[in-house]
């Protein structure tokens, strides 16, 4: 009796394998279960059995892919004395899951085709993991200058971001406009530059000033 | 003898429009001659007499974009008298070209997925086009910050840059981190924040310190 449960189970996990390079690949509209069946060796009988309809297997592909993400995610020192020292903490562990090279590349890869064509798994994702780790970069700067306007804040906290990001998300570009420089190896240099630059903006917005000026 | 001149000049365009809309949304690799075709009620014969194959179709398509893009530019304000207005003025103008809801989105579509798929077409647009906007900035952060090491004002230059494109590129997760933001409405006031963010870094940077220091 053993045996139909395990190759049922096996058969939902190379489905969810093939999709997971499917869609990282091909994003979730141009994705096709028959190249996923095809390369799971299962019928698509199976994936009706197992996940319902390509929603539900994209759905569930994203899940699996975050989680796996989350468990291999690089741990923060922990509690580190200054607001200072968690922000630069903070950079360069988020450097370091976008650009580690040792990690799979698939949540990547599925978070670009979803910047380009948003699906509900985009919500999810950043009620789940995205607004998280905006929140504790958020927290870190309202430490460092408690009297920024809540919109100055946001702005703010946006910037350290936008600065992280662009390494993965503009890697292409970085390569060709500096061959000699390689993000990926070079993680605590770029986390250095990006905290000093932010805590010098940051330390600088807190001189009141009036957000409505321009 | 006009006619089949003028028809051929027309097949010609209704290819370039259909290919351009293809590419642009799905990218060089899943494009298809076929859909291309349809669309442009031409046969392939016509792809292969007027463009070559796939990979020329594509590289002039790019072209196109590109001169159609540079032409409708918004222009930036004539020689601003100090860098500080230069980087404002420079910051303004990018920002309202990456967002502004009234320009042409094949360029960014196209980046876009040159951005997760490069392909030739790439290298062609750093050389032409996203170096000189780079070094348009990295020129004013050279003026601001003449002390500043080769390699400082280069990741100077890259926060910079990397703060207007976010808006582009990240907006699906702006827009869900903050319902009530809207880049596109508020290009000057997004402006305003990434140059004095940006000033008030570069200022700091210019104190003489090693760039080996960690």
């Amino acid at each position: 009796m053993a045996r139909p449960d395990g190759r049922s189970a096996d058969t939902r996990r190379r489905l969810l394998d093939a999709a997971l390079e499917e869609f990282a690949r091909e994003g979730f509209r141009r994705a096709t279960i028959e190249r996923i069946c095809r390369r799971a060796k299962a019928n698509i009988a199976a994936v009706h059995y197992h996940f319902g309809d390509k929603g539900r297997l994209y759905a569930a592909v994203v899940e699996h892919a975050d989680e796996r993400a989350e468990a291999e995610r690089p741990r923060e020192r922990a509690a580190a004395s200054s607001p200072e020292e968690r922000l630069r903490s903070h950079v360069t562990a988020f450097l370091r899951r976008l650009l580690d090279p040792k990690r799979p590349t698939w949540m990547a890869q599925l978070l670009a085709h979803e910047l380009l064509e948003p699906t509900p798994a985009l919500d999810r994702l950043v009620r789940r993991r995205i607004r998280a780790n905006h929140d504790q970069i958020a927290g870190i700067i309202r430490e460092l200058a408690p009297h920024l306007s809540r919109e100055a804040a946001r702005l703010a906290t946006l910037s350290v971001i936008a600065q992280c990001v662009f390494y993965r998300h503009s890697a292409a570009i970085v390569s060709r406009l500096y061959p000699d420089l390689h993000p990926a190896q070079e993680i605590d240099r770029l986390a250095d530059h990006v905290t000093r630059f932010s805590l010098a903006a940051i330390g600088s917005l807190e001189k009141p000033r009036e957000d409505v000026a321009s």
